[in-house]
């Protein structure tokens, strides 16, 4: 419907997750009519990034090198290792500023439905690891569903008997929120993992 | 927070309208787990785009030629032009199938809120236009706003001295549409609108 070189940046900006065609053609045309240094500039981050980027050779987190900036951080504490589906989870736990362990990406959770397993998983790497780098701890912080669960208890199975401590994130009531609006799962969960005071 | 290139990109990708920090994060993530070809093809479609996108020389529509696609298209009636504020309403009132006239991006609608007066349009070349190829009827499409409307009441002033027909889009209920949800001022132009059957 547009000239040809803007339908296939439409067609592409509608290729990306959530991106609709109406958006797809509001950003193209916003790119049509920004300055040029602006386009240029998100062409080159696109493919720089594709270029540069690729995964820490310890934890499977993104990096530019061949360690991550946090594997390669020395006054980190090696014997902690937070295990997160994905790299993009590591900043989330990171902004807290509560942990300085290292991670390890496991790059998804079991899921039977998605027929993910063990297998498909960084399990094998997660458990040499904890071999050669003499971890006492592994947190699972698997995102708080079903397949983080199943996740969690396929770890601590898998670590437990190398003498290895293997911990959950608690689930519970969010911080500022509402009683009135937590899902009965929630409440249930923060019932069981009271605290004494 | 996420390693330099991906940084990078989130930045740029959060500069897009509609586009808030957490999206632009899954986007890059996207982008960054995607495939090489996928991501490589978005950032050439940008800069492509960008090379081979001029205004057409006429209408001021986007194209990759001197012309625009419809402004070199013979069987297109010149006596009938079609005003948009912008270039990205033409593939609108083209899917109709209803116009089979030439198109004037004036670039805008005359908004004194915004500073924009008839100086920042593209009216002097739309006057141009009706003289050197003996247009008839102008087609004001744009917008059904106050700025849309107070823009087709200033080219009206300015054409119809020259013999022009000055006609606006109709205002009225949208097919398929329900009385109930009408607001009044719409409801108060399909009244006054109406046409005999």
């Amino acid at each position: 419907m547009f000239e040809p070189p803007v339908q296939r940046l439409v067609d592409e900006l509608a290729r990306l997750p959530g991106i609709g065609r109406k958006s797809a053609q509001r950003l193209a045309f916003y790119l049509l009519n920004a300055e040029e240094a602006d386009a240029v500039r998100l062409a080159d981050a696109i493919t720089s990034m594709r270029r540069e980027v690729r995964l820490c050779s310890r934890c499977y987190n993104v990096t530019a090198e061949e360690e991550c900036s946090i594997c390669r951080d020395f006054r980190r504490d090696t014997a902690v290792v937070c295990v997160v589906e994905r790299a993009q989870d590591i900043p989330v736990i990171e902004r807290t500023g509560e942990f300085s362990g290292r991670y390890h990406v496991l790059g998804g959770a079991i899921s039977p439905i998605e027929g993910i397993g063990p297998d498909q998983l960084r399990a094998r790497e997660l458990l040499d690891r904890v071999d050669a780098e003499n971890v006492t701890e592994v947190i699972v912080a698997a995102n708080p569903t079903l397949e983080g669960d199943a996740t969690a208890m396929f770890l601590a199975r898998l670590l437990k008997p190398l003498g290895v401590t293997v911990t959950r994130l608690a689930s519970g009531l969010p911080v500022g929120g509402d009683l009135d609006y937590a899902d009965e799962i929630t409440l249930g969960r923060a019932l069981s993992g009271r605290r004494e005071l």
